[in-house]
């Protein structure tokens, strides 16, 4: 017994996302299941649909910032009733047994994470598909609880880019008296800014470009610091203890390096490839390169709490799921301010 | 006034050294007179004699691993008396007053600290001169106490090889359950299994010769490596916490990342120049690379009362000063288990 389910899906990664209708496992005992409101577009999506990583498998149904009401529970839920609101971000289930996971870090599972969308559910070996799509069915550990006082659309985003700057600003302890610097001005650039300032940090944004400074200052930076302008850049040597660089193309670390304070650290949480360094202000400020991914389940619902007690959510343009092909090419230009959402209403529009 | 002191000096990037006599400054109040008995012989003395950094000013006498006995002392010296056994190690004084100086963490002070040889005084803008000599003076705040239990012609390695190393064991926090992989079995390496061993961790050597196992687990290797076989090394994916990288030339790091596990970090202590790196293992691994130099005046004395604790000194060949030339040779081909030291009596044979 399966559940069908209407979504939309790249079919090879030539081909542009079309409606898609699939199966999805009848609930076992610990699942919940959601009726999807609102799924975010990440960078990711885009890059999985077009198989940029080599690993994609079609049909591929992307989306991992998915925010809606439970429609039903397993026999055996504990933490979550029918109508609560909640979120499902990239992970759905990992080996739950290994030290990573022990530690609340699924994302850094030793067997590999079971991904929302485009992996095999361990169970059943059945496709994950994510949520461009009406329903998802999810173990309730994976499940996370959203505050009803946050505005409800603009919160998915929290799920991967939020988390994805909120696990390197914990884990680095930021916090007041903290001075941290964010690289790029994106998905995950505008959250940074907004956690690392609620979080009671000095927040400097760098920039390659001009124009970006009153938006970053909205957001919530203090300083400003054009990358490409040496003279600006000497003025912040030896500042930050955490560099948080959201870049999610090839570029040039050397630069950044050294801005760090002593002891800092420049974390890599967008870029996927070959980095190149100069140890010497490495060595004489003790200075690291670091990358880090996503969050685990337990900080991305510290995070979630921190986000209705600060009332942080995302800027977002809304869309209708009929025009995220266009989305899609809009995002490749940096043309958005700052996370598309999807309004999964629109989905069974004209249908 | 001054005092007449006899070392060796290079006199150009291109000469050998040769006997040199120089003037030191009359002793301040809070000087320490230092005869030197032992002085180690570290790679930096052989770079700065060849002006390989670019920076070195001539006359320059070379050597940062010094210990001797005290033979006088300024009237404000609280910590030292006459002949007590005493240590100087690459810096001999800083701005002391910097929050890493007052962190104890000299060798990052902010002004630049005042190294043993090839800077200039901060006081009296004299030039330093390092240990290849008779006698140094210096101010009692950066000279260190030896064990009398030692060995003490192979106590000088400890001051900058060994500290090189036991500065990123410290504060990389090393001890018993640490696993600790050492890349390279020279001066610096050799007191990385050493002290990384006496510390409780479970240590690795990498090394890219087969007849290198032998030694390393006399010295206190675990394991040994292989770099260059795939095999080996991908049966240690995942597996260290620290590695402490002490090769001294460009080398690809891309090997070593990988067996880093969950959080831990590649410290690179013995190479100044440009990196790469592949960010993937970084990012799904929250793994770092690190730079470090030498260590602080706390942590030196540390790590000489622990030597005292543990009878660990460093594996020496003794010299005669006239075999500088000789050594700084063989060093260049790694000819030599582990240190060259230079036995200071020899200096005055033959006068």
């Amino acid at each position: 017994m399966t559940i069908e389910v209407l979504g939309y899906a790249a079919q090879s990664s030539q081909s542009p996302l079309v409606p898609f209708k699939f199966e999805r496992r009848n609930p076992r005992e610990d699942d919940v299941v959601i009726k999807i409101e609102y799924c975010g577009v990440c960078h990711s999506d885009l890059h999985q649909a077009r198989n940029d990583w080599g690993f994609s498998s079609y049909p591929l149904v992307p989306g991992h910032e998915i925010v809606g009401r439970v429609s039903s529970v397993g026999s055996k839920v504990t933490k979550f009733k029918v109508n609560d609101l909640v979120g499902i971000g990239c992970m759905v289930d990992s080996c739950q047994s290994c030290p990573a996971c022990h530690a609340g870090l699924e994302q850094y599972c030793e067997e590999g994470n079971t991904q929302t969308y485009g992996s095999v559910d361990r169970h059943d070996q059945r496709p994950t598909y994510g949520g461009y799509s009406q329903t998802i069915i999810c173990s309730e550990n994976f499940v996370l609880k959203v505050p009803e006082s946050l505005d409800t659309k603009a919160v998915p985003p929290i799920l991967c880019a939020g988390v994805t700057t909120w696990s390197p600003l914990r884990h680095w302890n930021v916090g007041k008296g903290s001075k941290v610097a964010v690289v790029g001005l994106g998905g995950l650039g505008h959250m940074a800014i907004k956690l690392a300032n609620a979080l009671g940090a000095e927040v400097t944004l760098f920039t390659r470009s001009v124009n970006k400074e009153e938006n970053a200052k909205q957001l919530g930076a203090h300083h400003v610091v054009l990358s490409t302008d040496e003279s600006q850049m000497n003025s912040v040597a030896n500042q930050f203890d955490l560099i948080l660089d959201t870049v999610p193309y090839d570029h040039d670390l050397k630069p950044y390096i050294p801005t760090l304070a002593l002891n800092g650290t420049i974390v890599l949480v967008g870029y996927l490839g070959e980095i190149s360094a100069n140890s010497v202000p490495m060595i004489l400020g003790r200075k690291s390169i670091a990358g880090s991914v996503i969050g685990g389940i337990k900080e991305t619902q510290e995070l979630l709490d921190f986000c209705g007690e600060y009332n942080i959510v995302s800027d977002v343009e809304m869309i209708d799921m009929q025009n995220i092909n266009k989305a899609f090419e809009r995002m490749l230009k940096s043309d958005v301010k700052y996370r598309f959402v999807i309004d999964m209403k629109s989905l069974t529009k004209n249908i």
